[in-house]
């Protein structure tokens, strides 16, 4: 394979299993009759944080992004390169975009397959669509928006922190710490809006929602879908800039 | 010892770990009177990642399969060896299997003894079975085994990648990181099934559930003690085939 | 930027991701109709002791005190420089407590903005003041204070323990092992005040509670404020002095 | 100091350490009015283990075993020397131990002092022993030592094979991987007793409660304290056998 296909694979790779590990957890969580309904929130912050971390591990030849706004803000912070010989640019940030939603909408579908007798036996159609994409706890798309920017400025910013910090050392701990750090902002910035914290991660899913054949679903949502997309966007894109001015390279 | 005979102790050793820690956790969690009685799915998900922690960290001399749905997927995944002087072949194959489920059947043994006065105190059968093998959620032996195949490739696949993506590094953090996986696996897709993802696992115990004199027991489940052996034996041959598609040797 | 205005900056930053997260992980436990409204204990160990972990990673070029009760214990422990071209010393020891103060008070602003609605919505003035600062579960000044020292005395007397035990080895785990630390005081030694052990973590979100227009908001509780201050700032220092007679350099 | 000295007061230092967290997280817990109360088996699992993270960092000088049945495991499995200088015989067997009891006593008061008002608020007297020492589940003492040398064996014996897996790699993740085994082993073999697993940290602490002056205090329970020092020493010993015979040198 070439580098752009390498690429692409890669990242289609590790949002799939991103999308298929953090939706099950949700599923799990949610869902009626699963052995762990009612789980609680730190359940859910764990499933992520390794849903992250697998994604991570298997995507390591495009640099497991799988993330728009980590894709965003690495270009913004002024990266050169995304992966040997994909050079950033206008292209190759389309190329991981693209790679990253269709990986997405994978992952939902397996996630689906994955809980499907559990899809049926539930009878709420707003809990149906909570497994594939966030909605807000109150809804305000002004201050919903907000929450999602903080939380995605933590997760670019401390990510090109690990670069900077240890490079040596941390890459040793391969996909771990930035585990970690999903998990932490989970716990810590997911309470109003589910943290999305990721277009993909969002938009994909959603979409697979609204053509899978899920007895007794509902609307899947449209009109707050904006919200997780702008919110990160920007988020990743100050988070690159503000590392750029307040990560020194030692 | 010779190398196979080092491989087949390595085996039974920390499988039989495996299970102890493993069926232990579900003991403590859902037998009546236990400290940690009704501690939650995390408490679950955590104490199986940690068993597998301790089972892989003493059976470093056979590489730890610790698991025929792993075994296979290194096969189909093209390894030459399964340790030093052990070629990957048929024989090797089954003896590792064999050993797998030897140390599965005494590490059940060894929760019962943990846990004696707590299955003498508790009055529910289907409970005393829970301890040694996984059962559905919802009855479905088609998406049961869908589902055990979601999860075992999900294993078999990152432990694939854990050693393409950072070979030097990881293996500095020892047991760590399939520990870490499984506990994802379980918070992501152990709602259905229990996530056996793994024959021996499942096997073993039931063995010995049968075999042993537990005060009031009941049936141990047969006809459903097929599912959590075909699914992972299959999710973990395809992912050794999609890890040698999917992941590049960098 | 010269090496003061670098540390200054380092803190201020560090500090700032600390309690935007480690205030935001009690909001979403705490505060109204979030996600992780009513998460537990563990949830907010978590919370705090990732937070640390994202602050400590971005303030790398500073020692990442983020705590005057680390940077008193440092000095007490014979520290020579805090950083590269900092000695240690009165004017060295105010910058890095002025950044500290600062930066908790941003992020204390961040955790307001974030969960705006969730405030709004939340009628108890009690809960929002618990967002910002610490309270006790009984009050008594003087063994709260006690708790504080231990609690800080654990935090510093282990972090110089973590310099001298394995400075390579745990070099490559970056901010982790102090992660895990906080998590493990905010578990053991949390219940009684709620585990301040960093005075600009308790100051800074208090003076931004006063200053901040919360709707419905109550009384700041300037009586208890002391004791967050004192109680860690004399468990720090005392902490310094006894690895200096107790914690051998190998 | 020379070595036997150096020896000694690390492992006080340590196992006090040990026991502040570890009994302070059960304080925590089961005391009344504190902000962990029913918290959960999860949290004190993770309190325990990063109470074992704690005082394994701070007690390297001394090899960190802060565990009487770890100090014997290691003279059954052949060891030469405890630390540099300090070789392994009766003698050194002894100051072991000895620190290790009188750190378990000081920690214990450590814990009553930070928790002080909350023993005060408590009113039952079970309670306030089960800060200090383990008690049954289900009081049976052939069983309840049968749970606790199974226990402790899994202790010991993984952490000989932490040292033959993987020395290197592992020794720079320092004091992680034995804290996540003994998150492990509370999770899924503390059901029954509450998992002493060690000697010392049962003992000392009951000493510490006869002797306390704390209110309304009952019972220490002294007819069940040979529990949880026959049955580790039992465990250990045993693990140390078996990891000559099971743990091959690579």
């Amino acid at each position: 394979m070439d580098n752009l296909t390498t690429v692409f694979v890669s990242e289609v790779v590790g949002t799939a299993m991103l999308i298929l590990l953090g939706g099950g957890v949700v599923a799990n969580v949610i869902l009626a009759k699963n052995k762990g309904f009612g789980g609680g929130w730190l359940l859910i912050n764990f499933g992520w944080g390794l849903a992250v971390f697998a994604g991570v591990t298997v995507a390591y030849a495009s640099g497991a992004h799988l993330n728009p706004a980590v894709t965003i803000g690495l270009f913004t912070s002024g990266l050169d390169e995304f992966a040997p010989g994909v050079p950033v640019g206008i292209g190759s940030i389309l190329l991981y975009m693209g790679a990253q939603l269709l990986g997405a909408f994978i992952g939902a579908i397996l996630v689906f397959l994955g809980y499907k007798k559990h899809f049926d036996a539930e009878t709420d159609a707003g809990t149906k669509l909570a497994v594939f994409s966030t909605g807000p706890a109150i809804r305000s798309y002004g201050w919903n928006t907000i929450t999602e920017i903080l939380g995605t400025f933590v997760l670019v910013f401390v990510v090109i922190g690990f670069g900077r910090a240890e490079p040596a050392g941390l890459a040793a701990l391969g996909a771990l710490p930035v585990a970690l750090l999903v998990v932490g902002i989970g716990a810590s910035l997911g309470g109003p809006t589910g943290y999305a914290i990721n277009p993909a991660r969002d938009l994909g899913p959603r979409i697979a929602h609204a053509l899978l054949p899920i007895k007794g679903k509902g609307s899947s949502d449209w009109s707050y879908s904006w919200v997780p997309i702008v919110g990160p966007l920007i988020g990743g894109a100050l988070a690159g800039v503000a590392a750029t001015a307040l990560l020194p390279v030692l």
